[in-house]
């Protein structure tokens, strides 16, 4: 599996921007890095995130995991505007701690013609007890 | 699988205001049939759910699953509030059509005392061909 | 989504017969109905289902829903041996009672050119309360 | 999450005798090393795993996942007999290459009270590359 970024970091916070206006725009999610087989994003802490009782919603949680997986997929591809998602699977671990950021840790454990695979770690703050851990696949389409 | 219903939609509607406030003060959520056994929801077609290039956003359809799997578990038991989501599995099959709602049919598989386990079938206004297909898990926490 | 067989179900155990020689030169497999949308296969009980206490066991209910997903895919699109599972998905909900035949139940969700997605419910003897639930997506090979 | 190992190899090896006899009592499964948080099975190569074509079997990497997934929660919690997998979820990335042992590591994600959940990455031989990745959900009974 090739190690090299096909895009600097600020190259897909520029393509991100215009796929995920809503989130990037508002300044909620940074790439902290990503080098073409693993990527790491941090989203800010804000009430949106939140279900009644004060826990990081589900959806949040699903959201982030499958920007990560796209994120590590265009640093390894480039950009190509039209990968999907197919299967995204989800198990929800713990409680994310108050106020504190969501860190997701992506890694592609395949990267074929048609399809990549990888998982995405989420986590609260410093903890290193994962919050969710997400498998996902992208449908990469013909040139 | 008992199939009387717990709770009427006036009671869920009422228990989802206070459990989801964003979607459901809104009035883009619609609980249109629950009865203790499957549901049908309605999420009105609006701007907010789209990605770029007008798709149905993927963190739309998860979040809307989660939310009808929680409806169909809610009307089975009554109103708990602290059941929470452990697994949920999505397949994504198809682009919805422009301007359409997207409904979900929620379906239980298995009631126990723990878990709950259903499927939700995701549809785009009145086509029959899936969306969308998720499995998810709800753990029920002990008396 | 078509619903003509492109294979009868004695095509379809000629074909299996080479590809699964183990399950179905034993005679445990029975295709009951594949018709290029949904099928019905039967394995016969036999102690070599079991683990310890009785209980069918896990791998058993998964092979079985791999291959009900593959005649499924076969009955819709013919005999093309290279199409490879990519992702599977089971829930276990019940224990199959004693001395019972498994049903599994498959039917596509989606049939599209490089990707089949379909579940299978898998059912012991006559009771209508699955024991497990599948998700399948299988990858089709380019012509 | 606690990493002291409950039980030791032998005492795991033993234990799996008695609910895997099929598999154990052949010889083809190793417990490399399991230690409360983590654990290395081998399952020797022989023809039984593979599929036509040469390709390790579907069935074979979901049953030895399952296995791992088990071995590591033993290792963790003691001898248990009635955790019962729940949800399982695999990922097929690569063929395993011909005459190689097929390898798999698991790891325990969360160790709760009800549930468990882990993931399991398969190897074929000295490879670095995934043939395979799975997550699954134990149940563990109430003392």
């Amino acid at each position: 599996m090739g190690a090299t970024a096909k895009m600097t970091v600020a190259e897909l916070e520029d393509f991100l921007l215009r796929e995920f206006p809503q989130a990037f725009s508002a300044g909620h999610l940074v790439i902290e890095r990503a080098d073409g087989q693993s990527c790491r994003l941090r989203e800010r802490f804000g009430e949106r995130m939140l279900r009644p009782g004060g826990t990081v919603s589900g959806p949040t949680l699903m959201a982030l995991a499958d920007c990560a997986m796209y994120v590590v997929l265009l640093s390894a591809i480039g950009p190509v505007g039209l990968a999907v998602t197919t299967n995204l699977n989800i198990n929800f671990l713990r409680k994310g701690a108050p106020g504190q950021d969501v860190l997701a840790e992506g890694r592609l454990l395949k990267l074929g013609k048609r399809l990549a695979v990888g998982e995405v770690t989420l986590l609260s703050g410093p903890s290193p007890d994962p919050i969710a851990h997400v498998t996902a696949t992208y449908s990469i389409p013909n040139k």
